[in-house]
């Protein structure tokens, strides 16, 4: 007796665990392209043995000519496939965060409404490349380690569970898998679009990269990223309990908070802050924030976005809303403001 | 009255700071590159008035025809910045790492001696292009977080302090700095030279990067790595007080290193194998091990280099000497590892 192709194998492989014993339904998103063909075939194969039901759900962002066709021809081959039920879900894509970001944000959005009216959670086909190209991606960014550690396994998020079991395949095990399935795959001319940064990071900067360190590139930034999600996990874990025993009506008290290392310290008052409401907070309040604490001089008050303020008032950090803001000549009122 | 040029001032800036007050006179390690011939006419400059003394070293690798030579020129250059004491130091390059690694670890030896002999610390001409690359090379190495977080401005080794004050400098001001004092600067063949991954990530990786991700890559990638450095510090720091408060003489209580989370966990067992003297543990072996506290399920004992190996008894992981193992046949003889 054969079994299925290599390539075929390892995607159903790849899906079977988490798939076995699902609370939920699962909808798999598909683009048409390879890597999301190879994840529904695979669902739709391991959702008998499973006993769980899988649907599919393919996105018309409208922006080219024939997307509508495009997306029904989908529908298609997944009904094709057995996935019950099949939606076409339309995208309003905006203008904000440049064309990916717009549709990006956009796709997410069909996803999630068309996860939330069925109770499903999400699966993506995002590969180990795309993990690559994401870390890649972060680290240019330098917006910190969080978006160096790439896309998660498995995360809530605007109420939906997005699962993602194709982060240790790579892109040509899916578009073999395909292949030796004879499902037709569509390639987005987009992926290819050199204009578009994560089409030039595949095309020119990973292929580089494999060949200046000898290869084996993509399953180490993989690596990387994983281990680097278990230390912030880790992070922000024990950031989260010190907040919930520091935090109180009367604000965090300064010395306590001041003892942690760094790294907690920068945690604590971004928890702190966000859930007071605190919008668009930068690295650079947060500095300044900090500097209350371990730079502690008489300092005055540090001014937030939304115009709420941080003050260091009786050995305590207090949280100013909007409307108390002092006027330019108030003078300070306690004695631990002026101490130099 | 006019300053220095932009660029010579900026070097400047960089090593002020942490010359003021230095306990310890500072040995400049000099290449005769831009980057540390810049450090070096820094340093001297700076010196007066931090009232530091600093000397200068330049190792003579002996690689290449005419490097005594080439070491000499050095040294009279950094006789004429003023330094003092200059040293010319041999490095005795073996075999292991490769080229570009075997001379790295004789340099640094060599450093290492003459710091030691001088009561001095070290400052190198690491600048933000050097760290990008260090960067970039640990990603592609996928060996963990801590080789993404980069070079450390100051750190202890081997009894030496080593300072590296240009982190935060580009490449390009290190060189307009030289040419601004009119400093001569030798550019090392090596650098240029594409066999080597370092000089291909340099020349062609990260211009590419750049133009991809549309420039401020070298700054994205130091500020994530201090950000990872603060981070990976944290839990460093934590992990040690966990292994402090539970490690003893039994070995290590199985229920409270099993309710750490993975990050700490996984840097408790690390620790505690290392001080005990476990060679070359690789991350299967730590995998292993912390199976035994959470995927219990009766296993036997695990393996680890050098002959020792850990086995789960009584409720605690007990690290038995490599004299110590059992024999294939021996029945276990704590009930706790039979249980199913």
């Amino acid at each position: 007796m054969t079994g299925p192709p290599r390539a075929v194998a390892a995607v159903r492989a790849a899906v079977r665990p988490a798939l076995r014993g699902s609370p939920q339904p699962v909808l798999a998103a598909c683009s048409g392209g390879a890597d999301s063909v190879a994840l529904a075939a695979a669902l739709a194969f391991e959702a008998r043995s499973a006993g769980v039901r899988v649907g599919g759900v393919t996105v018309d962002h409208g922006l080219q000519p024939g997307s509508a066709e495009r997306a029904g021809r989908t529908a298609a081959l997944l009904r094709e496939l057995g996935l019950d039920p099949v939606l076409v879900v339309p995208a309003h894509v905006g203008e904000e965060g440049g064309p990916e970001g717009a549709a990006r944000t956009a796709r997410y959005a069909a996803l999630a409404r068309a996860a939330g009216e069925h109770g499903a959670r999400v699966a993506l086909g995002h590969t180990m490349d795309d993990q690559a190209e994401t870390v890649l991606l972060g680290l240019g960014r330098g917006s910190g380690p969080r978006s160096v550690a790439g896309m998660v396994p498995q995360r809530e998020d605007r109420g939906v569970c997005w699962w993602r079991p194709l982060l240790a395949v790579r892109r040509a095990t899916t578009r073999e898998a395909c292949a030796a399935q004879g499902l037709p795959v569509w390639d987005d001319p987009w992926n290819a679009d050199p204009a578009y940064t994560r089409a030039r990071l595949r095309a020119e900067v990973l292929p580089l990269l494999e060949d200046v360190l000898g290869g084996g590139v993509a399953e180490a930034l993989a690596r990387t990223a994983a281990l680097l999600r278990e230390d912030l996990d880790a992070l922000d874990e024990l950031a989260g309990g010190h907040l919930a025993r520091l935090a109180g009506a009367g604000g965090l008290p300064a010395p306590e908070v001041a003892a942690l290392p760094t790294a907690l310290r920068r945690r604590v008052l971004r928890g702190w802050l966000r859930s007071a409401g605190v919008p668009d907070l930068q690295a650079a309040h947060l500095v300044a924030v900090d500097a209350l604490l371990v730079r502690w001089r008489g300092q005055g008050r540090v001014d937030l976005p939304g115009g709420a303020g941080v003050v260091r008032t009786s050995g305590r950090l207090v949280l100013l809303p909007a409307a108390l803001r002092p006027g330019p000549h108030d003078a300070p009122t306690d004695p631990e403001e002026t101490r130099a």
